[in-house]
């Protein structure tokens, strides 16, 4: 199984990457762009392993290791 | 509207973050865990632009700026 998690700045927090690259389309031309947050994004895949279990793990290591969930904020999505 | 850029290295390239945090989570005896790769994602807000104007920008953008494409690839979906 793979499994995306997608982790971003909670929104309260600012995001000076996010900042520089809007900064850097607009100086390109693209005026249209109004905000830009950047993120990370993880391809966990997982064997042997329920989707009950894979339900129960994600949240967990999201929490200990991908995340930081003071600052932080988590999404997840099965993908196959 | 909202579109979600999702860039990550090329299948071919070595991703030693994304091997740290296999490792990290091995050693927390997630052991079901056999690959992570780890990529940046870009939620870019746009705004006052047609659907076909967002098809043409979002590759060129993504090209100049938000990935590198000798050694990083992408895809994007629109959110909202």
């Amino acid at each position: 199984m793979k499994v995306r998690v997608l982790v971003s700045f909670k929104d309260s927090v600012l995001d000076p990457q996010g900042q520089t690259v809007k900064n850097a389309l607009h100086t390109l031309g693209y005026k249209n762009i109004s905000d830009v947050r950047q993120g990370k994004v993880f391809e966990v895949d997982i064997t042997d392993m329920s989707d009950a279990d894979i339900e129960k793990i994600i949240p967990e290591i999201s929490n200990k290791v991908l995340a930081n969930p003071i600052i932080e904020k988590f999404t997840w999505e099965i993908l196959e």
